[in-house]
């Protein structure tokens, strides 16, 4: 299955990549800074004909196209995110990703986080074993403490001091805002970030969180219950060392 | 000369990318975050060496090794950052730049910003009428207003709300935090973001400045005063039509 996933997102970003190169027609969802263009309805819709073909049975959740409403608990459930960081798409033509994840049974069994012009794919899970930045074997990060680390950090918690971010700032190396979350689990995966906190929605972190598993890493949502999976949510993660000390935070 | 310099700094980056492979020698400069490394004292000064072999009369204003009181207003000054961005250099192995700037008789001639991970280089200053992106000339950006756009920001200013980096970054479509001027100077130039506001000292705007100022956007210090070149302070630039926007909450 890994495979073939890896062919959708390769192709999908070749559309991507496409559409760049054209105007892009934006529509605004819930404000001015919360973006959707024609490419993440297309890539969606390449994404979930493909998944439609490959298996029939599988339920898909996606953040376009009126899918944002499945529950990931039984059966199989494609999780989407066409584009991440739509903003960053239409502001900058960079620092976007292509996310797919898989659930069975309510269980995440595959990840995939591609930074379409970077070329870097992070993939993996229980169903294989391992997280693989491209071809590669990703190596277990080292197990950071928050003072050793940058913290990705979701602009308007941290203005807000909303879940101790600013304590957690304080403690960290600095934070980073990088406008996608995406982006965010590749820096945590690949170990040059020790942690992220933002608001998210399911398909923000579905693929992430897989990986981070994989590789002995932990997440929650608000005041340590877990994620939801249903609505966008807070959302924090990164190594357990780092996550201990944030924990405490808490008591 | 800007061959020369051109050359010089993809030397630099070689030795920066072999310098990753080893282990860093790191040391705290004001505090904990504030590092400098082997390499960035190191690159400082090999470039160095290159310019007094090229040069034998020009001055050097560096980050590094105590040549950080040089005076900009006469002669030939060359300003270098060897590593833009220690941290991120330190904890990512990547988002770190290579600057250089020419000044003569206080004039910006040439700059220079050098993506080293990304292998990207803008340069350009009123030497050569231009400025380019690697080989090729880099159209003026749009000139777009606050609210059309990205703004790059400095954690503390915001969280603080100094110079009411909040207001800006509410009337912005958001705001990125890069950890390195150089990568939001970047920005600026490829028109991703609209402006960029920090506290800065004159090695890491002296390059960037240049190059905006050549492509018709400006900057200024607090409360619009010049920017001194002689001490970290208080920087803000962008588009025309951003900065026009962003002066006006300051009367």
């Amino acid at each position: 299955m890994e495979e073939q996933i890896i062919g959708w997102i390769y192709e999908a970003a070749e559309k991507v990549k496409a559409g760049l190169g054209e105007a892009l027609k934006v529509d605004q969802k819930s404000g001015r800074t919360d973006l959707v263009t024609n490419v993440d309805k297309a890539v969606q819709e390449f994404i979930v004909n493909k998944i439609n073909v490959f298996d029939p049975d599988a339920k898909i959740l996606g953040e376009e196209n009126g899918q944002d409403q499945t529950r990931i608990d039984k059966g199989r459930v494609f999780v989407i995110d066409p584009i991440d960081g739509t903003l960053n798409f239409v502001m900058q033509q960079e620092n976007f990703c292509i996310m797919i994840a898989v659930y069975e049974e309510g269980i995440g069994q595959l990840g995939f986080i591609y930074d379409v012009m970077r070329d870097e794919l992070l993939w993996g899970g229980p169903r294989v074993g391992k997280v693989f930045y491209n071809r590669e074997e990703l190596a277990i990060p080292e197990n950071k403490y928050l003072n050793q680390g940058l913290m990705g950090m979701n602009a308007g918690l941290y203005r807000e001091d909303r879940y101790h971010a600013q304590a957690i700032a304080k403690e960290s190396m600095g934070i980073r805002v990088l406008g996608c979350a995406g982006l965010d689990f590749i820096a945590i995966l690949k170990g040059t970030q020790i942690g992220y906190m933002s608001l998210l929605s399911p398909w923000d972190y579905a693929a992430g969180t897989i990986m981070m598993k994989q590789l002995g890493m932990t997440f929650q949502g608000a005041h340590g219950q877990p994620l939801a999976f249903n609505t966008r949510e807070f959302f924090i993660g990164g190594t357990c060392a780092t996550m201990a000390q944030i924990q405490a935070f808490d008591q």
